[in-house]
């Protein structure tokens, strides 16, 4: 199972209460933590995630709303006695900023920060469950996007059907492969015949602040859910494009052109108080579009 | 009127909802923010405190629980435009740190930021109705206390008694100075007659982080209010001494031995779910203390 828990939903200024960019996809196994705004640790208590399970960061660049809240988190998985290693992705000037943090407290973290200067589009990182990929995303300064995918899943073995053949269980691990089996009087047993297909495995695309930009359909194709920043509606379209961030109807305009299957669009201006009309105006051209609200876990 | 209003009052990890350390320091005309710790901000949102008010900030030391929550707070008042000034008194090193991370947004602030790096003790800032102070404390890392002391207000002039006597309005400066009026006949006018007292003037005085030290008594010596740390109940007087923090008793101590009006205690470690505890023991030492509780204003 692939989930995704926001715990910050709101652009530049924290306002009505919302949060600034922070969100939580989890397996079971892994949890990653994808971008870190100011006060994402006290959001991680309120929604009960656990600091320890992260393993993996992505911070996808450099405007305080998308990382403020990342030295806190790391000095506090300090404080509770954290020894298992963090994998941190992000622009490289985060490296030295983290160290002077360090420097000035005259600190060191007790466990292992791997830092990974983002720097071409591609494969990052692969864990026991996912493959990650970033790719570039057009805002002011540098910015990426994040692709996360499912590692494709073994096929589940039919207990009944592989005792009928008398299939050896040394031969289990290449059935769940896909492979076939020959008895030993030659006659060939289908995969198909005694196995079943493993549950699809499902992906997930960040796409952090940017510009309108169609090339980003092509990025994200066919993903199962994906995220887009939207912060302004669709009459500041001037004001987005001025800003190198999105409308509602351009957010819903890359998931359709990627053929999504779900779109959630979030980092709303400040300037709404009520989210409403985002929805509405997204939904007319993408039906499958929900609001990232804080707290709220997708599963994908 | 001089208000304290405490918006975070933990130690170290945030932790039982309770943020960790800032307080604001309000006068009729001045707004003065004392430490900076993570989520100060949103924190100053929930308890209707106007960032624009803010004047000065006063970073006692660059533990992260005391000023994480700066830079954020500072790119918030840019992007709400912010025009006056801001006098920014701390260590050195946050000129640079905050430097960096505004470097890595390619960002500059749209007002003007007066660092001043905290060296040596004694006054170092003189506003409209304050003069305030730094003194030394004793951590792990360089650190700093506050003294803020309101300026002598000029005594109130009786309108009956001013008429009676003709006094001209002209030499009403000189007599909220405290003079005597001398009559065109020479008779002398005993400036008590004429005039009544001022309101005394308050003062406060902020103990961040700190091993137990009995030199602060001097220190803070007969302030109206007094903050001190406490970070432990006084069984772990021990581990407060190895941590360079302080335990109940050890505050109320100082607050006995300075003779002060009236002390809070906060800084409380996130090993305490319940804090009842710490104000039976500093009252024991101490009677006038009362806990530093989130959102609480405590008028001096």
């Amino acid at each position: 199972m692939l989930a995704l828990t926001i715990l910050g939903n709101n652009s530049a200024i924290p306002a009505f209460g919302r949060n600034p960019t922070a969100q939580i996809l989890q397996n079971d196994d892994e949890a990653f933590l994808i971008d870190c705004g100011e006060g994402t640790q006290l959001q991680m208590s309120k929604y009960k995630i656990k600091k320890g399970k992260i393993s993996h960061v992505f911070i996808s660049h450099l405007h305080g709303d998308h990382y403020f809240g990342l030295i806190g988190l790391l000095t506090s998985m300090s404080l509770l006695n954290r020894t298992q290693d963090l994998h941190l992705y992000a622009p490289p000037l985060l490296e030295n900023i983290l160290q002077l943090h360090l420097d000035a407290a005259a600190t060191t973290l007790c466990y292992k920060v791997y830092f990974h200067a983002l720097g071409d589009e591609g494969p990052i990182a692969n864990t026991k469950r996912m493959n990650i990929a970033c790719f570039k995303v057009k805002h002011r300064i540098d910015c990426w996007g994040f692709l996360f995918s499912e590692k494709k899943r073994p096929r589940s073995i039919d207990p009944e059907r592989v005792r009928l053949y008398e299939i050896p269980a040394s031969f289990y691990p290449q059935l769940q492969k896909g492979e076939d089996y020959t008895t030993k009087k030659g006659v060939l047993i289908a995969n198909a015949d005694v196995t079943n297909a493993a549950t699809k495995h499902k992906t997930y695309a960040y796409c952090a602040d940017t510009i309108y930009d169609e090339t980003l359909s092509a990025k994200i194709k066919d993903v199962d859910l994906l995220y887009h920043e939207t912060t302004y509606l669709k009459d500041q379209h001037e004001r987005a494009a001025a800003r190198f961030h999105c409308t509602t109807t351009q957010a819903a305009e890359i998931a359709k052109k990627g053929g999504v299957k779900k779109l959630i669009i979030g980092h709303f201006s400040s300037k709404y108080e009520v989210l409403d009309q985002f929805l509405v105006e997204a939904k007319e051209v993408f039906e499958h579009t929900e609001l990232a609200l804080e707290g709220a876990c997708y599963k994908i």
